[in-house]
């Protein structure tokens, strides 16, 4: 592999010729990443937000009323909704700015930097919002005994399966997130060892 | 600035003399979140763990039982000690390592990467298991109506201000884990920037 003594060239601009296609290769990844982090956030939303389930909760014998369970009784699954919101929002910007540097043939170092420090605040944003739906969801499902907060998954399971299932999803956004950040590292520090 | 063209010289091991004062100022900075990670992660696992409040409770007129409240009555609780006590080992590893490097007098770049990376995951983890805590914990404040989740800290003052002070204190360590995540990138983008 012939070394090419160009130190400066990368931080020029974003139009600079990229020094190997290996730089492509982890492009190409992050682009992939990007694009199953905009799906399962997505996903995560319209599971979170079509939840909505109605059942005839009997109060009195041979008196039943209709009783919902809405992702928007719980602050905790608004929150979700919000932060994974943002991120399909940031997925498509940041997707779309790594398609453009593909289309180049390469992306500036600095764009790398600050994709990376926002993948990071993403990442933590996500995360506590996985963990802020999976607590609720748990009590949800398992109920508390000592605070006496019922179960309301043996009466709402459609509700119950819609809002497991958005857990997962951002539970995989989450993980896109920490590979994304993984991934410009490693591209990075392939930048620093070329060197 | 002169521009010293030494390729190799910070990837051959942490001995490597370091190109100049600066990055030791990014290490002293870097020890000093590592400190706060860890005083934060070790006062909110303390401040958890003795939240445990006894109230008598009455049950008939004239009669009451005293009722626990306790943290590990709630697994979302249980997960955030055990997250923060990850988190807090994990500082006092890395901090010790931090410190060794400033001695030296530099970091070595990989050692950094690996820090970034682990530094990402702890985050992670420390935003799932605050986010867990708040979610819970904002049901134990406000109730839930439509779940008929009633409040307790009413009830059980102490062991709510407990749970509160211990989820700004996770708040503090999920901050200062992603500012430890920005520094060094800002530390490696100048390494970069510097060649």
């Amino acid at each position: 592999m012939p070394s090419i003594d160009t130190p400066e060239a990368p931080l020029k601009s974003s139009t600079a010729p990229p020094p190997e296609s290996k730089s492509s290769m982890g492009l190409v990844v992050d682009v992939a990443l990007r694009v199953l982090l905009f799906a399962t956030g997505l996903a995560a939303i319209i599971v979170m937000v079509t939840s909505k389930q109605s059942k005839m909760i009997p109060v009195a014998p041979g008196l039943a009323v209709p009783l919902d369970a809405k992702f928007n009784h719980s602050p905790a699954f608004i929150y979700f909704v919000a932060a994974l919101s943002v991120a399909c929002l940031y997925s498509v910007i940041t997707g779309v700015l790594s398609v453009l540097a593909l289309m180049r043939g390469g992306i500036s170092t600095k764009l790398q930097f600050h994709f990376v420090m926002f993948d990071a605040l993403l990442l933590g944003i996500v995360a506590a919002a996985t963990g802020a739906e999976g607590g609720v969801a748990y009590i949800g499902l398992k109920g508390n005994s000592h605070t006496r907060w019922n179960k309301i998954c043996n009466t709402y399971g459609s509700f119950c399966f819609h809002v497991a299932a958005s857990f997962l999803l951002s539970l995989i956004s989450s993980i896109t997130l920490l590979l994304l950040v993984w991934l410009s590292l490693y591209v990075l520090s392939k930048k620093i060892a070329r060197r």
